[in-house]
């Protein structure tokens, strides 16, 4: 009938704020206060992995990765960047890109798994507030 | 005086084997018997961040990722792909891209930190004859 569209893992949709949508990733703010933790969502139905995208996409990922990490780094000036696409728990394709510095619950450990995440409570509108505006669509 | 030159982290160079250089960077195999584990360098001096890259280089360590994950896709038909550039303990940048599979040790959770890395033995030369053809240097 007609070919599946994009929609966003439920389990992705829980955790996560949406920040806005750039010309290929829907990105998203991790509701854990421990760690300034954006994730990239392409916006492309049944794909798992990046080699599921087109090449055209492929590159556009990495666009989108550099230009997170730079606003985070220009935002936050973290000790260090992360970035990964692991997706073992949830199959959709999604990117993290985290900003990670040296006194971080997790340092110098890779983050998941070390911390239950925090949620943010009231001051969830303050940090969106402050994200939203750097996240801002492009082009 | 001079500009510094590509020298690879001695960290990098002691948990690892060299399976060749690719256009942009230098392909390892980590020396962890646990998983399929590759991890490419890019050969630019000085680069901590992917974001440290030239853009024309960025795209093309994702044409790099792209190309290290189909490899290990066609010869070891995993269930997941991985792929992420961390660095918090060593500093040279440098993207690990590792075959999962739902029986690995770590399964489903990311594989730093779980388990001590198991290095080859005797069997280091055949484990090198099957990975290096697959990721012979290309253009």
């Amino acid at each position: 009938m007609s070919s599946s569209t994009f929609a966003m893992h439920p389990q992705l949709s829980a955790d996560t704020f949406v920040l806005g949508d750039w010309p290929l990733c829907r990105v998203l703010r991790m509701n854990d206060r421990l760690y300034p933790w954006v994730i990239l969502v392409p916006r492309v139905a049944d794909v798992r992995e990046i080699i599921d995208l087109a090449e055209a996409d492929q590159q556009q990922l990495m666009t989108e990765i550099a230009r997170a990490s730079r606003t985070l780094k220009t935002l936050l000036n973290p000790d260090k960047l992360n970035a990964a696409a692991l997706g073992n728990a949830v199959p959709q394709l999604h990117v993290h890109v985290i900003a990670r510095y040296k006194t971080d619950p997790a340092w110098p450990r890779p983050i998941w798994g070390v911390k239950p995440p925090v949620a943010f409570g009231d001051d969830a509108d303050a940090e969106l507030a402050r994200l939203r505006p750097a996240f801002a669509p492009f082009q």
